[in-house]
């Protein structure tokens, strides 16, 4: 007989019974809240046309790393699951890809992938039994069906879950054609775009001086030129800002930053795209452009998203056959207090200036994010973050950051995802797993509910919108 | 109508009723042991003078940097909050200042300055409602009334608050009046001094010179040589042993010894002496003077406190406005094993040593500071310190450190503070946290309850009294 | 009145009654499964000679670093503990020694060696009292009498231990003699070597150069040349899984690994054979061994287990005075992101090759094991080793990697140990605490309670029998 898949209301709540109920009051002024989603990567095209998803694995399998990273740390060939390679899509039968995918959904065991797709599969799709080798048909089918219906197109489920604004990310030579589709249709969902400028900003990054060329045809500024560069960026933010945007985003691989005179700049930026470049200058380069990224924000207030700390594409072959985010990015040890010096030291009590902290080295959140967020005026930090946004992730946050900085220096929660059906299921993690966090609070009386009812609904929907400029 | 402020009896105790019942009982037995203060930073004049304190501004908001790098980091000035300035004291209005506190003190939602300063409202104040902007003249008013009484002055309050034995922190340069005024007045408190030489030791600091030449005419020791320098801290630790102290206090950068030849220290400092210092011979320097100090505990007896980690003084513009110590300081990741080794390597066996380390980066709990300690004879581990004093911050030093170094190898706790009134509620919230932390123990059955309620008295009182030579 | 020494059969399991009942359920099945021991220290010789155990002291202190590690940072010499030093054996008093111990043991409250030890005590030689000054004889004659008698003979104890398979560690010197004695013996205990290079591989260990000269005795190579060198390995692991190994153990200072040409190793092997070597070329030797190592791996396919990150012998004194291992050894940060790159752009995706990762450094579980493990087909996640294998340190473990790296990219437990009676012991914690931490998953509706007990006997004993190709 097959499992039942059982969604239980009292979820991710501490067992205790007196903080269980804290808990579950707190949610319930919470759970029915609008989603404030300002930082993702959902594709601006579905809902410009509004056209039907495919099937279960294009839609919730191939472009997620979260699941085939894992299904391929055991040994499943990323081609089986419908990855595309650089050679081209996969030509896994989508079948036959589920099929595998549903025979090791074991795997997921105590991972937040797990807790999510059971809230996709149970309240968007309304399946009733777990997921497992005798069932990948059955949901094969109902996904595909339920997927060509009117109530599964992209603008519908938008408006189902309750999403006041979703923020998308895109390169500063997208023409942003999408967002100006979605404006010009009357439809009224709020999709706005993030200004991310990693390809014309990474000398590393191997579309690097094609995208410089772009840049320059997109603004017809003489790109290769310091002042040029500057300005070109400075006319792609305005027509961001114009498209809705409100804040730029920033993944580079350290948070380092510098202030270098002009001089300086000029002689570095000749070398850079001169190039080749070394890892120094790439490295001076980013540094760089973070400080004129925030110098530009002073005059256009788009608020600065700072990620750094990953090594991207850390395996070799499968980046060489598979090519970029696939799953292989691993964190390293990332230092913030020396590195963000020469920016804050000029911008760091500027009232215009507003930067969101993230990181993937969870070292820093006690360390370094929370005493530098709890003294700046300019910090905040942004929430767990990828690999932490997850129950125990998010929880090691608010255990870790809030005794320093406190609740209102950080900024509520982002679902960061491409994975456009699992945002109310992050989005109703975090919130629950913030309401276990004061619920103990409460039990153990070192905040009264009142307090804590108000940073619940802060967390959830005041802070992000407040954070973000929305 | 106003919101009742209350202290509840168990809080801090977990909500689960067996560990919280055992909890109850083992605080029960800590609850009202004397307060050991082995390292903090009041001043002794008010000892020395027993002057009824000024107003709730004066003493409780505008020198606490916890409250103020809070506050500033949500944009409030400062000058303001009654700070003084390079320029001299602020010219805000006390009254004003404390209400601009109040209306924002919904900012410390789950700080520990939250807790503390609730103890301090309804315990020694005996006020009932909660800090808030209606509240807050009832407040400024009731505090200034109170401090005006008897009950109210320092040695009243000393007493009051059941302190066994209280150290403050001196420079060198200090000539410990207060203390001398303190002993020869009649009062028995015991108040007593700690030799802390930073001024005289980092060359990096701004006061380094002229604090030198002070030294040696304190001294009337060539304090220009090498030889003349150790002999003037020789002749300054007497000293300040006559006065009460029992130890020394190292507040470096790092954490870094060595262990020069006389010739190359006699080099060393006639480079530091001649300035300007590189930052390489500043924190050789510095790793000498730590050496010298070890080699001096062992003919004087003072117990050597090291605590490394801070980036002090971040914000530039802050220091340059308002000063040192102003909440702009921010931890570093910090190295112990290499670190220790040139004084360890010499003294690490020698019974007549004994080291307390503090550490402001966590991640050096389990991973190198416990098992240091758990293996050293001449070392301890201080308490959870300064960001990490806080319910979530002892309980992880707890976590963190118990199995490898066990509960012998630390020495209670410090209340590190200058902010007085706050020293009972601080020390209650750290036997609340140990309380809590063995109550677990004990329900999970991995300690017996005797065993437990024996271990928090020595962390209460015992270890502290004996790691300080009290 | 003696006090009673109570082994609670629900220790370490959560005090929250719905967690505990469910833990007590899910340890229910897993408690007699058989151990799985695939990485550890006992001397085979045990097994090969079957003779009786000396005294408690001989068996349970003298050879226990955890044990004296804890007394000496009490100042307890470690000759009055007998332990052996330089000079040759301790003259203490093996009663004397374990009367001194008892009086001391209040010093491991809250530690692991105090759970295993109880554990030894009350199920292995069924003692009813707590170990104290008072009853420190009666211990030490009971537990005398009973290693007499048959049943506490090494075989008899690894069978009433349910042991279904022992890995020792032996040096590539070793003839391995031992192992060959219990294979012909017709005893059927599982007892196998591991393959553990280290002092033919590490040029900064005191007996490198006497260790390859006899390396080259042993297998006829010529192995100060680097292809007789590695051929000299190929032999020696051959006869090692003739012996029954299945793995290989390298406990190098740090994860490094290079890739260099064979000129270069040619090079590099030439400076290592003619010493003094410097500390890079150290170092570089020994990453190139372990890119060796893993590629000796595709052929002969042992499995690989890196544990870097100690620090070995720290305190000079005590080195000097009594050698290796005595108690010195602290970790330090180790960066694995980096290191490993040249090792994983080679063999990465390589199905014949699997390597388990060890960390004394726990800052590397969520930052960069968790997703290195949760990506790479090759490498897998030892459990929480040394210093944290511990109630609080397999605790964090799991709560720090399942997110990411979920369950099975772990191995299981390891008990690393030479302490062969607290094996049990050591397991049943590590089951215990497994469970403890499914069941909070279960009760908080992560998971439910049938695939936590899949889970759970998946961890205790089909992961290790897998993960090391038992």
């Amino acid at each position: 007989m097959a499992k039942k898949l059982v969604l239980h209301p009292d979820r991710l709540f501490p067992a205790d019974p007196a903080i269980r109920a804290i808990a579950r009051r707190l949610y319930g002024a919470v759970q029915t809240l609008p989603i404030i989603s300002p930082h993702g990567h959902t594709d601006p095209a579905w809902f410009a046309d509004n056209e039907p998803f495919g099937n279960a694995t294009e839609l919730l399998l191939a472009p997620d790393h979260y699941l085939y990273r894992m299904l391929y740390s055991q040994g499943v060939p990323l081609a089986s699951l419908g990855v595309a390679s650089r050679k081209g899509p996969s030509d896994a039968d989508p079948r036959d890809a589920w099929r595998l995918f549903a025979r090791n959904f074991t795997l997921f065991r105590g991972t937040p992938s797990h807790l999510w797709l059971s809230h996709v599969f149970s309240l968007v799709f309304g399946l009733d039994t777990v997921l497992d080798e005798k069932s990948a048909d059955h949901y094969f089918d109902s996904i595909g069906a339920a997927l060509r219906t009117e109530p599964f197109r992209p603008r519908a489920l938008f408006e189902r879950f309750n999403i006041e604004v979703l923020a998308t990310t895109q390169s500063p030579l997208d023409p942003l054609a999408q967002h100006r589709k979605i404006q010009a249709s009357g439809w009224n969902g709020r999709v706005i775009t993030t200004y991310r400028p990693d390809t014309v900003v990474d000398p590393e990054h191997e579309q690097f001086h094609d995208a410089l060329r772009q840049f320059g045809e997109l603004t017809g500024q003489d790109v290769h030129g310091w002042r040029g560069y500057l300005q070109a960026h400075r006319l792609r933010r305005a027509t961001f800002a114009e498209a809705g945007a409100t804040a730029t985003d920033h993944g580079h691989p350290t948070a380092r930053t510098a202030d270098l005179s002009e001089a300086e700049c000029e002689r570095l930026f000749a070398r850079v795209v001169a190039g080749p470049v070394s890892p120094e200058d790439a490295e001076l380069f980013r540094a760089q452009v973070l400080f004129e990224m925030a110098r530009m924000s002073l005059d256009d207030g788009l608020v600065m998203q700072i990620h750094p700390g990953a090594c991207r594409n850390h395996n070799r072959w499968l980046f060489e056959q598979y090519g970029r985010d696939k799953g292989a990015d691993v964190p390293r040890a990332t230092e913030y207090v020396s590195a963000l010096k020469p920016l804050l030291d000029r911008f760091g009590n500027d009232p215009r200036l507003s930067i969101i902290l993230f990181t993937l080295d969870e070292t820093s959140y006690s360390r370094e994010l929370a005493p530098l967020a709890g003294h700046y005026p300019v910090l905040k930090l942004g929430p767990a973050w990828w690999f932490h946004d997850s129950p125990q992730g998010l929880l090691r946050f608010r255990e870790q950051t809030t005794e320093t900085a406190g609740f209102y220096n950080t900024v509520g929660f982002n679902d960061d995802t491409r994975a456009f059906l699992s945002i109310p299921a992050r989005h109703d993690v975090a919130r629950r797993v913030d309401c276990a966090f004061l619920a103990r609070l409460v039990a153990e009386h070192r905040l009264d509910e009142d307090d804590a009812r108000a940073v619940a609904e802060d967390l959830a929907y005041r802070l992000p919108k407040a954070a973000y400029r929305l």
